[in-house]
C-alpha cells in the first residue's frame, strides 16, 4: 500500500519539490499558512487540510519546509500543530534550515508517539528544488531515511546521511559556515581590485582556477562585476543561517571569529535596506566601510 | 638571435621553472644567495653569475623570484644589484610575490636605464612549478609582455595581462585574499564539525559539490580531517603576502577587517611554533581558542 505524504509549506523552496512528488505519482496532502501559495498544487490534485493537526490525522509521512525556528517550533508544537493530530508510525521529516537543538527535541517528542524524525536541510536553493537537484543532509532515524530515500530522489542528487538527530542541521551550519568566510574572501578581493584600479572581470579570470577557485568566485563575483545583486539566495535568510550557527556554537563553548564578523558585516548589509537583496551584496557593506 | 636568460632565485619556485627554460633550449645565466641550490643548473649547462651586477651585464631578459620584498629590493637596487649592471634594452620580469609599490618603483627605474619592466607572480606552488601549469598573473610594460609570453610558456598555463606595473601584484594580492576568507571558513566548518561531533569526510562529502565548493574544500580539508599539516604553501609565506595586501589597503585607505582577522589568526598560528606548516594549519589556532 503506498504511503500518503502531507506537505507543509509551499514557498520558493517547498512548492516545486512537492510538485516533483506529484509528478513521481505520489498522494500528496498540503498544507500552508497561505492557501492560495498552495493552489497550484491543490490544482494538481493535492487534497488541502486547514491545520497542520489536520493534515498530520491523515498522512503517513509529514514533510514540513517553513522559514524561521519559530514557524517550525510552531507547526510541530503549537496549537492545531503536527504533534496534536499525529498517529503512531509516522515519519516526520523537517527540511528547513533550523537549529540543531531544535531538530533533536523534535525527534524526542516524536518518539513519545511512536513516531521516527528525521532533520533534513537542503542546499542548491531554488534553483536546485526547480530542477530536482538539491543536495540533502540528513540526521536522525537511520530506518526512516532509508525508507524516505526513493521519495527524496524525485527532488535531490546528493543525499548524504549525517548521524543522530541534528546532525542534518549541524551539517548545513557547517555549509553555512564556509560560504560566510568564503564570500567575505571573495568581496573584500573585490573591493580590493577596484581601488586598485584593475579590471574585475581580468582579475577574476586570473584568480578563479587556482587555489583560490571556488562556486562563490565562479557564481557570485561576476555579478558583483556587473553590479547585479539580485538574490540567489537572500541576505535576511543568510542572517538567520548565521545567527543559528553562532548560537549552537556558543551552546558548544566554541568561538568562531569569522563567522562572527560576517554576521556583523551582513547586518550592516541589512541595515542599508538590502536585506532581501542577494548574498553577495556583503560587498556593498564593504564598499560603504572605505567611503567619504 | 637567440636572447639570453639571466634568472635569479632558485629556490622552490625557482629552480624548477629555470630548468623548464633549459629543457626548452634557452640559454639561461644563473645566480642565487646560495650557490649550491642553483647546482642542478649548472650542471644543466647554465653559466653561474656571483652577483646580480654580473649576471645583469650578460642577460637580455632578467627574471627573479627571491623571497621577501626586501630580497627583491636588495637585488636590484643593492650594492652589485641588478641595476648596477643593466644594458639597456633589457626586460625585467620579478616573479616574487611582492608589493605593487615595489613593482612600480622598478618599473620606474628600469625606465631610466632605457629597459622595461614586467611584475608577474604566480600561483599554483611548487607543483605547478614542476608540472609547467602556474598561473601567471602579469603587469606592466605590454610590448615586453607579448615579447616574454612563448618562454612563460615553458612553466606557465593561465597567463593573463593585467594592466601596467603593479597590477600584477595586485591581482596575486586579490588571490591571496580570496584564499583568506575561504580558508578561515573552510577551518571554522571543520572545527564546528569537529565539536559538533560530525564525521568530518562524511560532512565534507555533503557540502563540497555545492554553492559552499572550493578548492580549500576539496584540497585542504580532507588534510585537516586527517591531522596533517604538511605545507603545500607555508603559513610564514602567507603572512607575508597577507602582511603586504593589508598595507596595500591601508595606502589605498581601504577598510578589509576579515583579511585582518586572517592574519591575526595566522599570527597565532606561528606564535605556536607553526610557521613552516602548511595554511591548512589555520585549524589549529582556531582549535586551541576553543580548547582549556
Amino acid at each position: 500500500m503506498s504511503k500518503t505524504i502531507g506537505w507543509i509549506g509551499t514557498g520558493l523552496m517547498g512548492k516545486p519539490m512537492a510538485h516533483h512528488l506529484v509528478n513521481a505519482g505520489h498522494t500528496v496532502h498540503v498544507n500552508n499558512r497561505t492557501k492560495s501559495k498552495a493552489q497550484s498544487l491543490i490544482d494538481a490534485g493535492c487534497r488541502w487540510f486547514n491545520t497542520p493537526q489536520e493534515l498530520a490525522k491523515s498522512s503517513d509521512i509529514i514533510i514540513t519546509i517553513i522559514g524561521y525556528p519559530k514557524d517550525v517550533e510552531a507547526v510541530y508544537f503549537g496549537e492545531n500543530g503536527i504533534f496534536s493530530g499525529i498517529k503512531p508510525g509516522t515519519i516526520l521529516v523537517d527540511m528547513t534550515t533550523t537549529k540543531p537543538s531544535l531538530a533533536k527535541s523534535i525527534a524526542v517528542e516524536a518518539q513519545k508517539h511512536q513516531c521516527t524524525f528525521i532533520d533534513a536541510p537542503v542546499s542548491g536553493g531554488e534553483v536546485g528544488a526547480i530542477n530536482g537537484t538539491l543536495s540533502i543532509m540528513m540526521g536522525g532515524d537511520k530506518i526512516s531515511v532509508d525508507k524516505i530515500l526513493p521519495l527524496f530522489k524525485a527532488f535531490g542528487k546528493n543525499m548524504v546521511y549525517q548521524g543522530e538527530a541534528g546532525a542534518g542541521q549541524h551539517t548545513k551550519m557547517c555549509n553555512q559556515i564556509t560560504i560566510a568566510g568564503t564570500m567575505i574572501g571573495v568581496c573584500e578581493a573585490l573591493i580590493y581590485a577596484k581601488k586598485a584600479e584593475l579590471d574585475l572581470n581580468t582579475m577574476l579570470q586570473s584568480i578563479s582556477k587556482g587555489a583560490a577557485g571556488c562556486w562563490t568566485l565562479d557564481v557570485l563575483a561576476p555579478k558583483v562585476a556587473n553590479n547585479d545583486f539580485a538574490p540567489g539566495f537572500m541576505v535576511e535568510h543568510f542572517i538567520k543561517d548565521l545567527g543559528i550557527a553562532l548560537e549552537e556554537a556558543e551552546n558548544m563553548q566554541l568561538s568562531l571569529p569569522g563567522l562572527a564578523l560576517a554576521k556583523q558585516l551582513y547586518l550592516a548589509v541589512q541595515a542599508m535596506g538590502k536585506g532581501r537583496e542577494g548574498t553577495q551584496a556583503l560587498y556593498l557593506a564593504l564598499e560603504r566601510l572605505s567611503s567619504r
